[in-house]
Formats: structure tokens, sequence, C-alpha cells
């Protein structure tokens, strides 16, 4: 494993490159993401050996974690109801759809693809029981223990969430139809807005995808806090569904199970090495962080963080 | 890593256990296929140490590879061309279709989605200059190097599969239609069978795996014979592709990147620590070995083989 | 044409051999249209020189229109907006996917296929301005007009419609994200409901085709109420649409255009010579009438009503 | 019915106005097709009566059949072994896909939609019996019957098919696989290349359709060439699939179910009234004669020719 100085340096070099890019503009399909200083770019690196290493604006750039939050109801059911349970609401192929796709609904069952699609997310929010308050408190428990702080949710995203929200109603109803969700879908879809505006920034971002780096271990504490077979499960998932229908190409390019949100924001993992979190708003036209994509795959070639190579010790 | 003795304990035991398994049966759409011994079961390991372990009828237990012979272009092709080169007669995104899906051609554009499926596979065959006896030499030449040891073309099979071979016939024309191949259907398809038909043991097998697990390098030899690109790819497209419309549901169950053959082949990487190889003619109703599944979640469950978790020391 | 005498014997005989065929069964769900004497049958003709012919229990046997009910939008928009503004909104091409299909507006754009289908109606649906009390008014209004007589919404049918509507509560969504409709999704598709609810018997129902077999004209007023541009874009799309993905299939047997509704309608127009109408609760899996086919395929036959030969005169 | 000279001066305004149409091009896909005297345009009307009408370029201009011509082996095969035997091979459903479209097969059941795309036009090839050399005279035979004049196949533009034809000949293996047809490929596609290949004029194309038009009965002569149940079937199959995925939009334009060859012909029935056939090699990008849809609309609106109210008297 390189040295922190070596990984700092690396991470200091790539976001310097990455700035130079100005391919890509916010989201707009939300009011509120279009609404975000344009140049911010930050990056954090969180080693299994407990050292935080980070670059650019990362102390100071808040952002909605958006679909990169879909990793917590997938984790916090894996927990709490074991997968026998979980994959009878959501499938774990890629899906080779869009992320918003409803006609893969119709055409494939009314079962999401995965967990990792929007379909796959709201399905998962339907399965928490309770009002949206209990909902949204077990939700904000979840982010506390996963991403080691305070992930307050952004209301006025959420709002913005609400308002531009017809493809996921379409969604929510056609799983309601189908039998995997049951119940209001206006509040299962506000579970999921308020999911999705979940803010804060690379720090706590990284720190998730540290635990999973390290098997489950918050790095730096030996505290357990996720089980070896809720991690295995998790990153295989992210390596074949994590980023939608370029999740091939993705991997080919970085080697590093990963999850993007529209915000401009990646997780990645390397298994045993290190959580990685990533962050710009220009995103391309499939939604992917274009900066970010450039970060990680400095990161790959610079590091040797690929997961097929990088412990084979070749 | 386990000793090599816990890891012999563990094969014996999951070969003893899947012999147990009466389901499925040899698939039939090639007659010759079907005319093999049905409870031939046997399994090999290959340490990145050197060590060769086997496990059942391993030794005298001979098969054609078939569609785990996919490799055996993409490697080549990588290594004589470059990524670049390949990636424009193939893409490297799951498909979500079948493996031998027309449907997808037409609908996705002409180039397969990646080179494991049957159209891939063809096409990548089709790029290959010459006669059928030069390609073929080509294949034998990346089977020696790859393998370790001869294994030679089932003349037989490659037979049966010509007279079998109408949906690939479907496909090679498409993709000569679309620009993907050219020159002679036929020929291009002779050298397709000839790849389908190589034939030897799980030794061999797991000989190739080996190699990717050991980041290139033949364990036991120091002898570099593939490039850490071509490696990180390789690996990388057997996680998201390996196991067709099934890729999601078996790295979640097993977390090995792995190839599978319709002859009831599985070869899997465990990145780091060893290349395996699993085989037992009885195949489930998508062409996948019902035993081979098996060892191999034993495998993993018992060794902690999942790429997620084996080298985070959690 | 045939003398009305032996119109009234075809149509006698063919209500008594539908009436011995017992497959099928009413549709569930909606629990209303499950909730209808099981054998009842009724057969009408309204011929363009005026005279009604009746059969079965035509009389006394009322039922909701349902999609039938879709041809009324689509006259009434095309008489007052004209086809210009009508095609803006929904195509007139047969979907080749069933009446419910959301997957077809994601993969082919978001405009409905044809009206005949439910986005189609909920597309234009969505057209009529003002409340849902004005909306419903509009309805009635050309109801009153194509029925000639009335025909009540069934507030009961309304209801149950109401509440097993998640299907197409995801199309209207749907619509609306892709800005086919816009404003209350739940206001649309009270009002859809609302048509779907319209009742009455095969007379109401029979009088509607008879002015479209009449170019626009009530048989035996010599009143006109429809532009022959207007019958003719209508007819056309019953010929290719009127019985979803079985439209082809179903002009092939009878020769008749037509439209079908799942409480077990069907009308039908034979072009310059009758209006027609159907009616039996027991539909086959696909939502058809089974005595309403048998009752249309016996008149085709006997009687020569085939749009391809009725006029030739061979 | 209009007079023949209303209908002559009709017919000749119509070419006169579609000439100054410039829009499309000879389609290029088979190099011999583009290889044609740009501006001819041509138009025929073969009324039921007897009476033969023509205009523009009518008496010399020859072209080939292409997909207007599959209509013969639907017809012919109707015929002699009746509709229970040919749709076993092919459906009679509009496909909603283009004419060239294998996925179709694949999702939906390798019986190819109808007989009017290529797969099922090519269907009906691979069931005449015998050797190529037969099954053209089978062709040349019906054409007799049919057209009322040698239409000779161009041998040139026969041999140009066969050297583009790789979609094709991927529809055709895939059939095969399906086992739609059986034996040599290739000497089926040669029947197929044949049919496509017949040349005439208007002339010959619109005695097909008055056939059509007439109720089997050769217009003049009193002669029944066609059962009553073939003319239904035709040209019911024509109203919705003889334009391919355009034929719901193309019938509520002209009101006259047609058919469509890519070199610029368009044969049309007007049932009890004529037979039409146009021609002009500019093509749109999905093979439709420009000039010949604007003379259709022109004496669809000017003589009122539409199915739908032709015979109405409304």
């Amino acid at each position: 494993m390189p040295e922190p100085d070596t990984i700092q340096s690396a991470l200091d070099a790539a976001v310097q490159r990455a700035r130079r890019n100005r391919e890509g503009a916010p989201a707009a399909y939300i009011p509120e993401l279009a609404n975000v200083p344009l140049e911010r770019t930050s990056a954090a690196v969180h080693l299994t050996s407990g050292d935080y290493l980070a670059a650019g604006d990362a102390a100071d750039h808040r952002f909605t974690f958006q679909s990169a939050a879909k990793l917590l109801p997938l984790i916090g059911l894996l927990e709490e109801r074991g997968p026998v349970e979980v994959f009878g609401f959501v499938g774990s192929e890629p899906s080779g759809d869009s992320f918003g796709s409803v006609a893969r609904l119709e055409t494939h069952g009314p079962k999401p693809a995965n967990p990792l699609i929007n379909s796959g997310a709201i399905s998962l929010c339907g399965q928490l029981p309770g009002t949206v308050e209990r909902r949204v408190a077990w939700i904000a428990r979840w982010a506390e223990k996963l991403y080691g702080a305070p992930v307050p949710i952004d209301e006025q995203v959420r709002e913005s969430e609400r308002g531009s929200a017809d493809r996921n109603r379409s969604i929510a109803y056609f799983l309601k139809h189908g039998g995997i969700i049951s119940g209001d879908v206006e509040e299962t879809l506000s579970v999921y807005f308020a999911l999705c505006s979940l803010s804060g920034t690379v720090r706590e971002s990284a720190h998730l995808t540290a635990i999973l780096a390290h098997g489950g271990i918050v790095p730096g504490t030996g505290r357990r806090v996720l089980s070896k077979q809720t991690v295995a499960i998790v990153v295989a998932i992210m390596a074949t569904c994590g980023m939608y229908n370029e999740s091939g190409n993705y991997l080919v390019s970085t080697g590093m199970p990963a999850k993007s949100g529209v915000s401009g924001i990646i997780v990645a993992v390397v298994p045993g090495v290190a959580g990685v979190a990533v962050s710009s708003p220009r995103v391309n036209d499939k939604g992917g962080s274009v900066r970010g994509h450039m970060i990680l795959r400095d990161l790959s070639r610079n590091l040797g963080w690929r997961f097929a190579v990088a412990s084979s010790g070749a």
C-alpha cells in the first residue's frame, strides 16, 4: 500500500488536473441542484489504517448526496432483516437501462432490477415501517452510524425534489400496482426525497466507503458496525450496478466499485485499502461527475487502486 | 490467506457436498455436449504461491471449454492491439439479455454489449486476420500461453457446433450488416467454433485464472505473460459480464469474478489469492453448472474468498 | 345490402350460438366489474337506413362502456379542435403492446401511440379545460349527441376504478413527466374514470357506430353530427388500433373496425351499412368479449359484412 | 362513384402537383435501386368497372416491385393452402417495428408479426416446396395471374439484392433457428430476391389491386381469380400492416389499405371502386415514396376515396 504522503500528492495532483476541465454542468432537473457554486471540487481518501486525507475544497464544500445515499437503505435493511428479505423486494442485476426507467419494471416483472436505481431505492424506502417521521428517523440513525457525523436533510432540496418528481411518482405507482410497495405513495416518496437530500461533505461520504473497504469496521477504531456479509453484498452490487448503465465501462476504467449521485458526488471502495469520495457539480449528460471520473481514474492509474490487481502483489 | 491444507479440505468437502445434488442435465442444444459422463465433478485451485490443489475427478475429467474460452480472444487482442482498438469492436457493459441475443444488437447499436456474450466473442474472432487456419493457429498459441499446457480442439464438438448454429449465424450476419465484422461469415464462425471446442481439464482452466489472480504473472515462475492493464480490464469484465444476465446475482453470492461455459465449466478469480476452476456437466436452464455454483459458494463462504473482503483483513 | 329480416335472423342465430359458449369470465381487476349477471348476452344492429334490430337481452342489459367510451374524447376533440391539435397529444399507430403499457411511453417518446389505449385516452382527458365537473359535463354533452340517449355515469364503478388504478396513475404521471398532460393528475384521472363508467345498453352503443357507418349523419334523420373527416379518421384508427394488440388478427377475422371494453362490450362499424354493438361479460384473458367475438364473426361471415368486400358487389 | 373523366382530371392534377416536390432520394442500400431516372412519376387507376386510367410517365416507367410484391406469396399461399396453414408460419399483427427488424422475432416468439415485413415474406418464401427454380416458377405463375401481364425478374437487381442482404440473412437464420423455415437459407433468400425483383409498370401493379377492390374478380371480365375470403384477409392485412410502422398514420391520412416498395411504388385498394398504383423513386428516410404519398392523399381527398366513407353515401 502506498504511503499517506504519496497518496496525498496523487490526490492533490488529480484535483488540480480535474479543475482545468470545464465540461459538464450542474444537473438542472431539480431547480435547487443547479443553484450551487460551479467550480467547487473536493476529494477525500479515508484509509483503512484510519488516516484521512483531503484535497481541493473538501472542508467547506457541502452538497446533497442524492443517489449516493441509496447505499443507506440497502445497508440498513441488509443488517436488520438480512439478504433473503431484502432480495424479495429488489434484485441484484445491472438493469442495462437508465436509472429512472419504468419500462424495465413492466418488461422484466415488477421487482426493480437492483437497489441502486430509483425504483430499487423507492422499493426499499417502502419497506420501512411507520409514519414518514419514523422512517426518516430510521434514515437519520443509519446516517449517523455510516457517515460518522451528522448529515442533515436539506429541506429546500427535498422540497425541490417533491415538485419535480413525476417520473418517480410514475415508478412508485407502478411498484404499488405490482405489489412491491403498499401504503401511501406520497409518503414513501417523501421518505425517498429525504434520503436523497442528506447533505454533507466528502469527509462523511468517504467515512461510509472506508467502512466498506475495511470489511465493516470503522478504520482506526476496531469497532465493527457492519457484518462481513453485508459488506460483501454491498460492494458486489456497487461493482455491477453502482454507475447505472455505465457500470461496466466504469469498472473497467477505474477498477473501483462505486456509486454516483447527480449532485456530482462519487463514492468508491478500494477493498482493504481505502474509502474514497469525490465531488464536483459539473455532471455529464448521464448525471455523472466529469471531474470526479477524472480524479478516480487518476488515483486508479497512479496508485494501482484496482480491485483486480491491488492485492495481487504483481 | 488460508494454508493449502485448509484449502484442500474445503475443496474436498465442497466437491463431496456438490456430488449429492442431482439437479440439472447436460446441455442438449449441441448433440455432442449431451454425450458426456453425467456425474463427473472436478475442482481445482491454483494459488498465486504456485501451489496446485485439486479434488473430485480433476485428473481425468476432460471437457470442452465452450464460453469459458471467450476470455482468450479478449486477452490476446488486448495484449496485441490494446484496449482502444478492442473496445471499438465490442463494449464492456452487462447486456441484461441472454448470451445469444440478437435483439440487443438491433436496439442498442451494432456493437456487441461485451466480449463475453456470443456476439462479442464472434466480433473478436472476426478481427483476427488471415485464413481460418491462421486464425485457429493464433488461438492455439494463446491457449498454450494461458492454459500452460496443450488444449486441443475437439473436432467432433466443433463439427457439432457448426451443425447447430443458426442463431450464431443470425448474430454474425447482423454484425456484418452493422459493419462490425467483414469477410466470410462461415469462416469467422469456424474460428469461433474452434475456440468453443478447446478441450482440457480443470488444471489448465485454473492456470488461466491463476495468472489473472496473480496480476499477469504465472504463479511460481515470476514470468509475466500479461500486462497489469489487461488483467485489470479482464477481471473487471468478468465481474460485471461473466455470468450473462446472472452476473449481478452471481457476484453477490460468490464475490468472485468468473466466466462459465455450457459444458459445465466455471472459472473464477480471487485477486491476489488464487485461480479457481470447477466442472460438472449438470447445468441449469440458463446453462450454468449447478454443482459448480455450489462449490464456488462453499469456497467463498468457508475461505472468505470474496473480492470485497478477502484483502480487507477484517 | 341484406334485408332487415335476413339481418334479424342472422343476429338471433348468432346470439343463440354464442350463448352456448361458457368460456371466459367477468374482468376482476375492478371489483365492481365482476359483480354482474354472468350470462347476459345482447346484440344490436343500427342500419344506416335507420332501422334498429336487436337480439338477446338487449333491452334490459345495462353495463358500463369502459374502453369503448374512449371513442368519445377522440371524436369530440377532433370536432372541436381538429386533427392537427389532437395528433399533437397522441399518435395514430398501433402500439404492439398491451392497453395499459407504460414501457411504450418510455421507449417510443412521451406521446401515447394512439387514442384508444389507456395512455392515449388519459392524454385526451387531460386536454379538456376546467374543473373536473366542467370536464365531465363536456363528456356528458358529447355522450348525449353520440349515443342518442342519456348514458349516466355509474358512480359505483367510477369509485371502484379510482381504487384500483395504480397502473393508470403510473401512466398519468409519466405523461405529466413527459409534458403531455399538465395540472392535477388525480383530477384528470377522475375525468377518465367518469368516461369509463358511462353506462347504457347495446342500443346507445350501436347508435354511435351507426353514425360512423353513415359518414357522420344520424341514420333516419339526415342530421349531420360529425364531419366526414372526423368519421374517416376515427374509423381508420378503430381498424388499426381498436382491439389493442389483437387489432390485426381481429380485422382479419371480422373485417369490421371495432372497439372493445373490458365490461364485455364491442362496438363495430360496417361502413355504409350499419353500426353494431354486442355485449357479454365473459371476457378472455386479454379483456375481449368471448361471445361478442363469436357474434361479430358470425355476422361478418353470414352477411358478408367485411369492409374489404361489402361494397365490392363481388 | 365519380365519373372516369373526373377521376382522370384528379389523377392528372395530383401527378402534376407531386412532380413539383423534390424531397426524397432513391433508396441506396441496394446499389441497383439508386440507378434510376430520378424524376419519373407515374400513377394508374384501374376501376372495378374495367376502365383503366393513367397519368404521368405511366407507360414507360419500369421499376422493380420490391416489398409491394410481398402481397404475392401471401395471396398465392392463402389460395392454395388456406389461412389456417398460412397463419401457422406468420402472424397478422402490425409489428410496431421497422420492416427489417430481427429484434421482434426474438422478443415476441419466432413467428414473424405479419406477412408484409421482410421476415414474414421470407417465412412464406420458405414454405414453397422444391428447388429455387421450381419456387421461382411458382412466383411467375402467380405473377401472371395477378398482374395480368408478364412481370419479368430483373436479374441485375436480384443480384444486387443478394450482395446487400446481410440483414435479411440474419433474419432468415433466426427464422431457421426458431423452426419457422427449414432447408437451405441461401436458396430461400434467392427466391425472396427474385420476388422483390419482379419488374413492371403501374399498369400491372394496379391490376393486382383492382382484383382486390373487385372482391377477387378481374374487372371487366367477370372472371374470379381469388376467393372472397382471400381478398378480405389480404385487404385487412394491408390496412393494418401494409406501411410498416407508419400503417396507422397512413390509413388515417389516405383511408386506403396499401402496400409500399422501396423502389417508390405504392399500391392501394379502394374497396368496390378501384385499384390504384403510384410510383416515383424519391423515397423518404423510411423508404416510402414521397410523391406517391402526395398523390394518394390528393385522390383520397378529392375523390372521397376513403374506405370508411366511400360507401356511406354521406
